[in-house]
């Protein structure tokens, strides 16, 4: 299948491109490389030393037998969307190319209209390029768990039914977002679903957990063909944070009480997930939901699991929390839906600590290029709009809900 | 009490400077006079002829003994809109400052990408704006009852308890726009939600039903400070293009089957309910819903109210259904919430024929203004991204929803 990846040159945009060569589907894509500037404007890189793109699609096509179509190119112009679309002609889009970062987005008003403006836009010109040129494409969107946010009931996948003063109907789930970047994937979420009520067009919009890892297999050991790894408060996720702090032997920092529970999957599952829906399109004008992740945990679990595989490995890794720059809650209830994937087939790893002893091996190795820029490690955005670096705290604070509650 | 209006050179905008000074508060306000060209852009003009800022001034200074502060700008420029706050230092924001137009967003890519990023950015700025001037001020946002769609369940004002699998939460009610237009004020009022939860501004958010009237008595007899009225195809809403096309010896279109159902109020009970709003504003952090209509009525009932009130006056008026060009149901249950107004004190009007014998004898005065460009009353802007003239049916139609169907 001719499958179009926008953010190619990103974290998961660069591995699943490799993912769909190695199951013989014929790989597309474009980026602005804005990932790289962004991390860049945080003070960080890559943990992982990344080729740029033209030494990247070179080595693509050494270990894989045929040339990758690359356009350099920002999404929010349209000329250049319509154009990728006209001369490519895929047959499935998945759309990585946004900015993915909560903090990122509540740094100043620049930085949350940026975010908000960047990725409505380039998911609203994707959907007219496809309406004008590829109507029978699918579209695969990169949403997050965190459009939901965390209600006192069950989340379903994307819509319910329900009975509401003797009536009943199926409705889209209530959104409640917990930053700007988050509200901009809501955005797109709505006019993808709208898209397909007026259009015709097919979408599965994917509400991922956060993801961990730094390989797939189908890299093999050629160094040109990793993907990044962030490890900065605003592109890092939990678990490569941790493994970072473990491989530089820094304390684990869980921001406050420490008990947020979210759903997580290792990069391989993400690539296995992304293909079946890839592989399985809806039909033309339905708007499919996936919740995709492996299973819940609750942060500091997470953060013991990493710190015992460390201390296996012979690093001797503590666990300190952090004041959290964030407003939510910090212990709730959470007990999202994931039965879509299942249903296609996804195998789920299930083996968190085999997974973890990579990464961190992995990590080892660049430990001086985490080294380098340590501090980014330690957050400073916070959520009420000030910027300063967040203590670490002894006792574990016990209120439910820090900051402002609705 | 200070109120800012954004876009106060529009329909609702300069009518509520006009009903805010008649009760003693101190008006400010801003506008980019999009509103005039966009209308130009349509082919069409404003029914009542409509000064420009600097008369509208003068005459508001003549009338009401105090200057308006205004300034000209636009609100998607930050430096702009801080610069506003920082000098009216206001207690309240109405936030009229938006594209209101459904058919406009559906017009084609730059249409969509425009209406979305104006209305998005505006709010995102005068959020900030607020947090950092004018904490404590309140928002009043101009939503719209189109947020919500036409589920088959009653609709609450924007939030509802619910129970699912035998857990209970108080969300957000979902909403499933119809235009692109409709899907930035969701937007808009997911993001000015979020605001409030973590910086603790307050907000009431209208859900407005449709609106209809040509003046408020407190423009007085004086043409300068007259308010718009607009016919045309994106501009132009229900009632308010029935009575232009009553003037002038047009039939009445209904689109469709001609049952879609809706809220709607006259110009002056709109003014009556912000009013209501401002002077009663929530606690700091609170996000507060109102869904602001008189009744709901089907929209064929009306064509035949404003028929019956057209021939009394002699007028000879006809109906004659048109192609809807719009992809929406046409026949469908009804069933909004609307009492957070009626426990402020909202007195209804609860007299449409009076309202109307008005509208009729207003625009009977400007009749040639409607006439000369009459063609703006036939719709072309087409849901499914085509541009033709709607053709009149015969036999109305029987099918439920016309086009896709999620």
């Amino acid at each position: 299948m001719k499958v179009l990846v926008t953010g190619i040159d990103g974290y998961l945009g660069w591995a699943l491109a490799q993912y769909l060569a190695a199951k013989g589907h014929e790989v597309g894509g474009v980026d602005a490389y804005f990932r790289r500037t962004w991390v860049a404007e945080m003070g960080s890189q890559s943990a992982t030393p990344i080729a740029d793109m033209p030494v990247r699609l070179r080595a693509f096509e050494e270990r894989w037998g045929k040339p990758l179509f690359f356009k350099a190119g920002d999404l929010t112009n349209w000329a250049f969307v319509k154009s990728v679309f006209e001369e490519f002609q895929p047959e499935a889009i998945v759309h990585f190319g946004e900015c993915p970062s909560a903090p990122f987005s509540m740094i100043d008003v620049h930085h949350t209209t940026f975010v908000q403006v960047n990725n409505v836009v380039g998911t609203l010109n994707i959907l007219y390029a496809m309406r004008d040129v590829v109507p029978e494409a699918h579209l695969v969107k990169l949403g997050t768990m965190g459009e939901y946010g965390t209600p006192q009931i069950d989340i379903p996948e994307g819509f319910f039914e329900i009975e509401y003063r003797g009536r009943t109907d199926r409705l889209p789930f209530p959104r409640q977002a917990g930053s700007w970047y988050h509200w901009s994937k809501v955005h797109g979420s709505n006019n993808i679903m709208f898209a397909c009520k007026i259009w015709g067009l097919r979408s599965t919009d994917i509400m991922q957990g956060v993801v961990y890892g730094t390989r797939i297999d189908e890299m093999g050991d050629d160094d040109r063909l990793l993907s990044r790894l962030d490890f900065d408060e605003s592109f890092g996720t939990a678990i490569n944070r941790f493994c970072c702090q473990a491989v530089i032997g820094e304390p684990l920092t869980p921001f406050g009480r420490g008990h947020q529970r979210r759903g997580f999957l290792p990069l391989r599952d993400s690539m296995q997930c992304l293909t079946l829906a890839i592989e399985n399109p809806p039909s033309p004008g339905e708007y499919r939901v996936f919740n995709q992740f492996e299973e819940t945990y609750d942060v500091t679990e997470l953060a013991q699991k990493v710190q015992k595989v460390a201390n296996e490995l012979g690093m001797n890794t503590t666990i300190h929390h952090l004041e959290n720059p964030r407003i939510e809650l910090e212990e709730h209830y959470y007990q999202p839906d994931h039965q879509g994937l299942l249903d296609l087939g996804y195998q789920p790893t299930h083996d968190m600590e085999s997974e973890l002893r990579i990464m961190l091996a992995d990590l080892e190795r660049h430990r001086a290029r985490i080294e380098a820029v340590k501090d980014v490690l330690i957050p400073a955005i916070r959520w009420d709009g000030s910027r300063r670096k967040s203590q670490f705290i002894d006792s574990v604070p016990q209120p439910d809900l820090v900051g402002h509650s609705a």
